[in-house]
């Protein structure tokens, strides 16, 4: 049975960096009791003064690309630099929650065996919005907790990306070795939005593909990029061989260290905490109307009604809201 | 002084293509009193059965690209396979609706002319949001009108083209001649979401460019594509010397015939339609949140409180809604 702590309690945990207090806490702003929804409030709220402190990576690519083994290796370079460090995955089809591979939970475990790394898998069972929103209030609690470098990672159809973007410094977007017509998967409005693009695998027999396919990306980037970014990086790695990791360790320090220095850093920062206060308030707006069982039937029946060209969009907004 | 008309004589008058009452509908919708808003929910009601015969093409490019010209070109071309053809544009920046080039008046004036054609600047000094909505709406009337081919201008950093593209069947890109290094302001959030590209100017010393350029995009695009997609078009065409409009003309007939083959032009269109119930529902009940004036000062408030980590995101929402 799960003790509930006081808020006092939940702070004071924290603040100590107590990981087990940390891990409760997380059960508290996962769940959906009322009370607790309350209380995880209360707690955010006094941990605000002691949130965004460290640095944030969102990791994102297909499955397959390799990302376990990357953040595994990546994580232990992170850890090797004495920076505390979390791991949150944001999508529930991720490996990571997933842990269906064998593989991935033996590397995970790897991880979560060094001192000063914590690993959180994302609540199964949960849609996207509801995982991205409350990653984002576990991603505060780490920093609360004193983590200095965060690791968030997501796989998806584009959606997971941009909320994972909306929390991030900055978006790391792993692509495999492969050239050619292989290429064809790749998302667009992914690349759009991502910081910096690492080719995993670059070992062995895939070192030439790997090499290709990064200098195909960059030629690509250099056609298809927006005037007002900075050029994407494109590196190649191997989390196996640990090649490369170092290298794009320091280039997103660096790229941290120019936003700082121009104040972009900054204004990204404040701008994700005011976006996520109107999401959230947009959010509980629409779902008190939307959630109520009465205006559920109401809607679907109106969505027969416009297919069906009997009313108006407008005409059934109307008749909704009165 | 504007005669206001009945609903029956509006619904009469639309039914009966007459483009005086057409053009007074455009102007009761675009109304921000209560009363106009009423009755044009009311019209739009009525005239939901007469909807959805037309073929919707989103037309969209950086200023300069050569947008008027090519829509003045193509849109004669449309006129002469006896097609009824209306103009919108959507953004306010675009050059139909400033106006402010004598080049653009003249050539929008030749299309003027010509019997069967409707062209529709869009309000000045409305914002994105706003003006996107009236132009379904005026994208409706248009269609209980009998015009049986629209063309939605617009031009803009990427939120209107998502606009345009919820609200057509065909969203064209059109590029410069440019290339190599030139071609960088291109944003890879656009062609993400457009079904064809057509690099424009290609006539006299850009011919060679514009071939280029062509060849770039497709290389770019057959990397960068999505799988589950088709494979955008690139072409070149020339208003001034009226080459490969006809080219485009097809391949935007082909595609939609293709998509009506395997469902999902009707698939989309039902989407279209109950999407935008959703929005305006969703738009609704915010507003009349955000619009509220003692609401206004307290969001302000809490942007700061929450910019200053006094509170957190969810908390200002608590107090917000309390």
């Amino acid at each position: 049975m799960k003790k509930r702590l006081t808020l006092d309690e939940y702070v004071d945990g924290i603040v100590k960096a107590d990981i087990r207090t940390l891990s409760q806490a997380i059960t508290l702003i996962e769940s959906k009791s009322p009370a607790d929804i309350e209380l995880s409030i209360s707690l955010l709220d006094h941990l605000m003064p002691r949130i965004g402190k460290s640095i944030r990576v969102g990791v994102t690519g297909a499955p397959g690309v390799g990302k376990s083994t990357f953040i595994t290796q990546f994580g232990k370079l992170v850890n090797s630099k004495k920076l505390k460090l979390a791991v949150l995955a944001v999508d529930p089809s991720s490996s990571m929650s997933r842990g269906s591979i064998m593989g991935d939970k033996t590397r995970m475990a790897d991880l979560l065996q060094l001192p000063n790394v914590f690993v959180r898998p994302s609540p199964a069972g949960n849609n996207l919005g509801g995982v991205a929103r409350k990653t984002r209030e576990v991603m505060l609690l780490c920093e609360a907790a004193g983590f200095e470098y965060l690791i968030i990672e997501t796989v998806g159809t584009g959606q997971s990306e941009i909320a994972v973007k909306n929390m991030v410094d900055f978006l790391l977007l792993l692509l495999p070795p492969l050239g050619g017509d292989e290429l064809q998967g790749f998302k667009k409005g992914i690349v759009e939005i991502s910081d910096g693009i690492a080719i995993t695998k670059s070992d062995g027999k895939n070192v030439q593909a790997a090499k290709a396919a990064a200098e195909e990306y960059r030629s690509a980037l250099s056609i298809l990029s927006s005037n007002n970014k900075e050029q994407v990086g494109v590196k190649t790695c191997s989390a196996l061989e640990n090649i490369g990791l170092d290298s794009i360790f320091k280039s997103i320090n660096e790229f941290i260290r120019s936003q700082k220095k121009n104040g972009h850093f900054f204004t990204n920062r404040d701008g994700q905490l005011i976006n996520w206060m109107h999401e959230e308030l947009k959010h509980q707006l629409t779902n008190s109307f939307y959630s109520d069982k009465s205006k559920k039937i109401l809607i679907a029946d109106f969505e027969k009604q416009v297919e069906k060209k009997v009313i108006s969009p407008h005409g059934a907004v109307r008749k909704l809201l009165n």
